[in-house]
């Protein structure tokens, strides 16, 4: 895909230009001329002559050499003849505004436009958007006024018209953005592939998406293990609506795209590296605190405040956000003792109290920040009468500056002045120094956990997925076969078995008897001293500890008489009944912990792996967690660690700890056997029963298309 | 407490006044004197004659006349000398500036001058403050430079840095006070008699709150449901800051105060009514909409947005904050549907589609404001090229406007034009209407649930405390004052079980026996066809099961047989120690859910009642709540339903509901004993079992201090 065509274009044909103002095809060439793009615009447009100055042509064939990209905004059904011509003209992208496709139901004629431009080689962002503003050269090839400041935030969106709110927060905000790109309805280029080209975009630090809809998981995460687990990690940071029900309603209304659940996302986010934000506040936070800092994974935090309160609160949010709050060594307390007041707190969080000037919060950062056992800063200033807020703000931006020099590393800091216009010219300078700051102290540190959590998740190596070779694939192959062949899409008990003993899920030994004999043969067989759980086989049996035909306990020693005892009470309570045999099931273990595991299809997504523990755990408090096949072993580590109930594991109560190991191979084995068999939409193990030394699935059942 | 004396004071002295600037002492005089404060203003100061064109007084004495307040910014230990000048004076109020008491260790000094304020009757704001600001009559008595446009939040800060921040925060989103007020170390005058003057302060619609530490719970809740269950209830909102270990440790530091522990503040604030904000932004949010708003309790709320995307992250903050999205009657949608474009969803969230002009928001408005199923709104606006700022906010407020003048009441509303420079002129036109207004969309329905959730609960009457006539106090006055002649401070299970016992709280029956026939006595008289649990009774013997001193399923038939038989084995096995006798002890009932019950103080706050599933809920998900004795019956029921895991008590997995009316009789009857006996410190009753028709103390033990 060559998206360079489409951000760095030389010559740019606009099909659908026009002179009212206040449209779309004007405002797109106004932006085009007026915003300082070098490149040749050639407006399309049959009826005039000139606009903002330069020459309209009446056609595409009407140009006189080629173009990069073409940007149509005219009536849905003429767009992919226009894609054809401007292919004809050596367009390689194309950036479609106009509506009227997917999203109000026009699904064959956004077909046809996806094939058109693949067929031509032209890559489509579109259709359905606000368009593309590459705010490095200049090119602001949309209806959006605002033209942003160079930045190094790449910004893509699902919804155009938030593009036109964030443009004007972001003008107050001071951020800046290398590229702005409205998805639409993402017919042909989607998230995955601007990512992969914003990874080599030099420009680009960060990438910040608001979505109402993904697809493909398994695409996403690979992509993005990829390029982030290598030597160039950059960090995604989402914000996606539609995380209940009725805002997933409201998507379904409003771009015909289904949501894939609140879960799926958790997981995939969770699996890919992604940053999630809540708000859009969240969002332009987590992106900007990885454009002011080099990447760090850090735990500890250091809080220098002239106000007691906000140093609280601040305190309040690190311990929130996971971290710590860093103990500073005592030749740190001992120097801040030296040259702050009495009564200053020389503890974290130091209160360099509300009459500190500028050179008191020198003296205290320059200590600080070289503390061993600080590994970032926040630092918080409010306005008291005698504070200096630009000679404050030069000295936390000299005295990074110098530890900068110093160890050759920038630390992470953020800064919180707290206000609007009486701090204004002290964040302004922080702003321009590159140091990122926030209104209120209570999202720094959220941001700081941001830049924290992507930098460890993307240092830990590529890991390879879950696989086992002795798996038996022919078999399952074989079983779903010949359901399929019947008709049969629901494998209970004993078929499940089958299909998870294929698979090397350790499942309890059993085997059919059809005479006293035979039980005693499968009895030695299967373990001598073992009991066994004897349970009558027969078709016209369905409720079978009813009519006598369960009984526990049985060992080979017995065996035969208590079959003959079976089939005695059973034919005088079912005499109509057709009596098969037996079915000898090894007891399962006293005690352990009910587990379960489950296979779901988020739609659009892929495939999940759920974990949970069973029971009260599954039912009630929902105490289960999801990761999208195929796994890796940490997804597995990850999926059972974060259960709220995980201390069970460990063996709370005095239980002994569950064999962790054994439950990871289990999940990994369910794994492979979805992707192995991508028909099965639905699978429940329950219970899998959790032991000290094994697992063992007790029951279960499988779903195919 | 004569609050009216400091907010109206028509003659202020400022002790400590001075020509220096950048000073305290200069800051207050200069701020009473340029803000326009109409009153009179006697500076004092021994060395100086002039201060911005008023005259100094050397000495309070020479002031010609009364005063009503004075002002105090002068070394800690010469200010309870001046507080006595200025009562004599006249003086009913004070605020002192000045810091060096509690919070520096410095409690004598603190204790003093509450007393003289006290003896003096002069009421005391401080010490270590920032001052206190009446926007209406332009009184800055602080040293804060700014003077807050005049609104009706009334603000109170325990940290008086943070007072500065949010004066120049508040004049940036035109935040109006009525007042303001740095309340210090709240040596006399606290939160609870301000929230009481405020109440009846015409100007102040809520009560905002920034605090470290609160003390006296029962009195805030007493407090707050009297004013607030009343007919002109005034919201409180609080950010309380130290939520978390560390920010608890950073407030003992600072002030010198003990954190009550984040559970603690929780039960507080749901038994006061008080309305919790997480973050700064919050705190003015939730004041806002109240000043905005008229006082309203509702669940269905309507968006309506020029955007698709936004529209799907209010509709995911609506849900969340535990409101539904309202469902448009058949009317409304048809009428919609004749005035909106088709691409418009008329369903909400009504998206009126991003060429949306002002008409369009009108239309849409009047229909949506007046459909029966919407019980309030949420209006967004991204700024397209097309879309009409001022147009739509004129239309938003003439809409709300006539929908009050038809029906005398205003609907709740909450509009986002997002962005900033682009849409400010619309946003200050609807503040200027009393329309609340936030940036994004996301804090639009967390205000909202502030607005309602208040309403909701201050319409619920007020009630009695649980109480139960048919106690034996006057026994556990005797258990008690017996123990603590013999030192004794712990209760281990029988002694507990007594006092429980004596508040009728229902335990198993039980009996002493000393030989084989009284024993059969005792299970005839406890009942013949019971079982009983028998344990051995014998000083000597710490682990009873150990040595055949606990035998199960006993009945009176059996009874003579088992307990010879017990005195043997024990005899043999223990041969030095003297055995008195059994225990005979009903047997539980099997089944039943095991709960726990218990009681803890919160250090200031006063005696806290928990109440928690028993087991691994207690001990690994932590499923407990807390709130404040004296309890009501909604305390009990609130406990109780906001269990994460509550279900289980309505009977969930094929089990019987607990009978919950028992259930709320255990905890009534334990806030009655606790509030009896308040030397209780601490109380487990662990398992507390609940049956389908009863509940059983199986086990407990009581800590006197």
């Amino acid at each position: 895909m060559n998206l360079d065509a489409l951000f760095n274009a030389k010559s740019i044909a606009v099909v659908g230009a026009s002179s009212r103002e206040k449209t779309v095809g004007n405002d797109i060439v106004k932006n085009l001329v007026t915003q300082g793009f070098e490149g040749k615009i050639f407006p399309i447009n049959p009826k005039i002559d000139e606009l903002y100055g330069i020459k309209v042509y009446h056609d595409l064939t009407e140009i006189p050499e080629n173009i990069d990209l073409v940007v149509v905004a005219i009536p849905a059904t003429m767009v992919p003849e226009i894609i054809k011509q401007a292919a004809a003209k050596g367009a390689q992208s194309a950036v479609v505004i106009s509506a009227g496709f997917k999203e109000i139901g026009n699904l064959a004629l956004e077909e046809e436009l996806r094939n058109v431009c693949r067929q031509n080689h032209v890559a489509l962002i579109g259709p359905n958007c606000l368009g593309v503003i590459n705010a490095q050269n200049k090119m602001n090839a949309s209806f959006a006024a605002l033209m942003p400041q160079v930045g190094n935030i790449a910004f893509m969106s699902q919804s155009g018209a938030l593009c036109t709110a964030v443009l004007d927060y972001a003008e107050k905000m001071s951020i800046g953005f290398s590229k702005f790109v409205s998805i639409g309805n993402k017919a042909d280029v989607d998230e995955v592939d601007l990512i992969r080209y914003l990874h080599t975009d030099p420009q680009t630090k960060v990438v910040a998406l608001y979505v109402e809809q993904l697809s493909n998981a398994p695409e996403i995460i690979e992509t993005l293990v990829e390029l982030n687990k290598g030597d160039n990690p950059k960090p995604v940071v989402i914000l996606k609506s539609g995380r209940t029900e009725a805002g997933a309603g409201a998507i379904a209304s409003h771009t015909g795209s289904l949501s894939g659940g609140d879960n799926a996302y958790e997981a995939l986010f969770a699996q890919a590296g992604i940053i999630r934000a809540n708000t859009i506040e969240d969002l332009f936070n987590f992106a900007q605190v990885f454009c002011k800092n080099e990447q760090a994974s850090f735990e500890k935090i250091a809080v220098i405040t002239n106000a007691g309160g906000p140093g609280v609160l601040t305190a309040d949010g690190i311990i929130n956000n996971g971290f710590k709050m860093a103990d500073l060594s005592e030749d740190t307390v001992a120097k801040l003792k030296a040259v702050l007041p009495p009564a200053a707190s020389t503890h974290n969080p130091i209160d360099v109290l509300g009459d500190a000037i500028s050179d008191r919060y020198r003296q205290a950062l320059e200590l600080v920040v070289r503390d061993p056992g600080v590994e970032a800063l926040i630092v918080l200033l409010t306005p008291q009468s005698m504070t200096e807020i630009k000679e404050t703000a030069q000295a936390v931006i000299d005295v990074m500056a110098a530890y900068k020099q110093e160890t050759g590393r920038k630390k992470p800091i953020v800064v919180s002045f707290m206000g609007e216009k009486t701090v204004n010219d002290g964040v302004r300078m922080l702003q321009a120094a590159d140091i990122m700051t926030t209104t209120f102290p209570e999202p720094a540190a959220a941001s700081l956990a941001a830049l924290s959590r992507f930098t460890a998740w993307s240092k830990i190596p590529v890991e390879a997925k879950l696989t086992y070779n002795d798996v038996d694939r022919d078999k399952v192959e074989t079983i779903l076969a010949e359901a399929k062949k019947n008709g049969q899409t629901s494998f209970p008990e004993a078929e499940a078995l089958a299909i998870f003993e294929a698979y090397r899920l350790p499942i309890l030994a059993s085997a059919l008897a059809h005479s006293p004999a035979e039980a005693k043969e499968v009895c030695e067989r299967l373990g001598a001293s073992t009991r066994f759980a004897m349970k009558i086989v027969s078709p016209e049996i369905l409720h079978k500890s009813d009519v006598g035909g369960v009984m526990l306990n049985v060992t080979a020693a017995d065996v035969e008489q208590k079959y003959s005892e079976m089939m005695t009470t059973v034919a005088s309570k079912k005499p109509e009944a057709n009596l098969q045999g037996v079915l000898l099931v090894e007891m399962a273990p006293a005690g352990g912990l009910e587990m379960i595991l489950g296979v779901n299809k988020a739609p659009g997504l892929g495939t999940m792996i759920m974990v949970g523990l069973g029971g009260i755990y599954v039912e009630i408090l929902k105490d289960v967690n999801f990761a999208f096949a195929p796994l890796t072993r940490s997804d597995a580590v990850r999926m059972l660690t974060n259960l709220k109930s995980s201390k069970l594991l460990d063996g709370a109560r005095g239980q002994l700890p569950v064999d962790k190991e054994k439950l990871i191979e289990c999940v990994g084995r369910l794994s492979q056997l979805v992707v192995d068999f991508p028909e099965i939409v639905e699978l429940d193990i329950n219970p899998l029963l959790a032991l000290s030394d094994k697992a063992l699935v007790l029951d279960g059942r499988v779903v195919i298309e």
